[in-house]
């Protein structure tokens, strides 16, 4: 077992010994962070990054309003330090199944759904400070990785380059803390929203042209990509740059990735990377490209999502995210990263895509 | 160009070459075989696989009902040539963003939503008799494979083993046509539902003890992986066994992979891979195991589609079927894959798939 490994396994058992020792006391409590939402979380302009008020919350075991909770959370924590010393990790789903019982007596479930121990797990989190990805539980994987860097899963030892893989590129697991990272060769990292840009990109070889690192999100980004993305800037110093759709879900994708989610937003520092550059689609390049026949109608839907995006603080003070957000509900418009098709399918490598990253004024951030 | 892409290259030449003479004599018009819906397919039990009847329709580009799917069909058709010549290949969206345009004096859009354009793919998939991956359109990329499998991507020159790509596995592209594979070493492929089970089986070593080719189809199986399995099948003589949940949507993904769907019977011959067995969820499990009390309640949704899959002629003639689905009704239960982990972790790897698949009177088919 690593240091790091059992530095936590440590924390854990500090933290179970503490609850152990009041039981002769007396009540036994802990402590915990109380998690994000809008009214606990501080936009930090100097960070650039959402972090958690620290508002603290506490679950004693005899109190009837917390008994639940905190027998639920010591149950994840012996769960948790089991996984650590087995060297097994294991999904939210599958934890919950594994301490999903009826207690005998009292005839009560531990947990009834999901939604529980999820919950749980983030108080857990919070209240030990370690993401839960280094407590071996892991969300749902999602992403792809094309490029020249070579990596290593220190678990098993194997080692590869992910662009060596053909088109298929590697697929992020759940949790990369296992993956060294050994040699990057490229400039830059481009992640892009959607698979089939990804793979239009890959074809055009845009990645061996501009010696780019090429990550596919999928949608909102997953824990383990955010984690890669962070790793990538932070340990290797590469810029990375977010291409998505031009409309707010799109950006959103991009502001969770720069600045974190509410909900995990006592872990910015770990999984956000604040210095992340927006390079499209913009309602500028609607105009610059002479896209407005392949742009879509907002929705109702949409629009309320602008609204809600612009009265965000870290979108409400930035004056070129105002004005995106503006032309938008002026002109009712949206458009999608695969609308460039429209050009010719080899024009978002060639034309779009190198244009933009070589002129840093058209850069969002 | 292969001689398989000039065959194909040839083919679109010919038919609109037919087409452009037939302008001389009057009114141009195309045969094609009308799309697959319950009433147009047919169940081949010798075969075991879903197959479209041979029932024709006409396009006549001098018929007011027709002209526009005519004319979308000349657009899609051409720039099927366009992308066999080009060696690139374009998604579903890409196509619509491509061909989109208004025609000048008529005032015309080519085509109003990216359903018009899915739509005559599939009437010119049927109309040439080529996969659409043949002529360069692909669907949406989905899935992973773990496994001591060689492939090589002819398109690139790559070369890699799936066992040496640490836990996160090798992505599936949307399309495998250019994928080549080398060598395996391996006595079956496994195909399971959920991505939690594939990076489970992964952290046990289970694809190493038990000499497997794991799968994630990652829900309903795209069509890259269902290409992948019936190869691996019929190319390379391996055995394939599917692992889903224990309720109405695993079962579909079953039928899919083993019998293809509806909408793509035309293709079974192609995307299906009739003797693959079933290996789990089933109800039976429930009592073997001892896991009633991890089951979950079915939705009236989840009754109504059981009720629907009974009917479907490949499942009505199955007596065995139609046990798990009466069991299923009359205990008004479901089960998920993840809840195996109620029993343990590992329980998946070392008991429950060892024991079923050493055991050919338990699997389903």
């Amino acid at each position: 077992m690593d240091a790091e490994k059992i530095e936590i396994k440590k924390k854990i058992e500090e933290f179970a010994r503490k609850i152990y020792e009041e039981f002769e006391k007396g009540n036994p409590s802990f402590k915990f962070i109380i998690r994000g939402n809008l009214k606990y979380v501080e936009y930090d302009p100097t960070k650039d990054l959402i972090k958690l008020k620290k508002s603290y919350g506490y679950r004693e075991f005899f109190n009837l309003g917390h008994t639940r909770k905190f027998t639920q959370t010591i149950l994840i924590a012996a769960l948790a330090k089991k996984l650590i010393s087995e060297n097994r990790t294991a999904s939210l789903r599958e934890v919950f199944y594994q301490l999903r019982h009826t207690i005998p007596i009292i005839n009560e479930d531990t947990f009834y759904e999901q939604k529980e121990s999820d919950s749980v797990i983030e108080d857990l989190e919070r209240t030990l400070n370690i993401i839960r990805e280094k407590i071996h539980i892991k969300a749902d994987r999602r992403g792809y990785v094309y490029g020249n860097i070579t990596m290593r899963d220190r678990s098993r030892g194997d080692e590869w380059n992910c662009s060596k893989l053909g088109m298929g590129g590697w697929g992020v697991p759940s949790t990369i803390e296992e993956i060294e990272i050994l040699d990057i060769n490229a400039d830059f990292v481009l992640v892009v929203e959607k698979d089939a840009l990804f793979e239009r990109l890959i074809e055009e070889r845009f990645p061996e042209k501009h010696k780019a690192i090429l990550i596919s999100a999928k949608g909102q980004a997953s824990r383990g990509v955010r984690r890669l993305i962070h790793r990538l800037r932070y340990e290797h110093n590469l810029p990375v740059y977010v291409f998505t759709d031009g409309d707010p879900w799109g950006y959103y994708i991009y502001s969770v990735i720069k600045r974190g989610s509410m909900k995990l937003s006592h872990f910015s520092e770990l999984l956000a990377t604040p210095d992340v550059k927006f390079v499209g689609m913009t309602m500028d390049d609607v105009d610059e490209y002479d896209l407005k026949r392949v742009t879509i109608k907002l929705t109702a839907r949409d629009e309320k999502r602008i609204k809600e995006l612009m009265e965000y603080p870290w979108f409400k003070k930035n004056r070129n995210w105002q004005r995106q957000f503006n032309k938008m509900l002026n002109k009712k418009i949206k458009i999608e990263q695969d609308a460039l098709a429209a050009k010719s399918l080899e024009f978002v490598a060639e034309k779009y895509l190198p244009e933009k990253l070589s002129n840093p004024d058209r850069l969002l951030s």
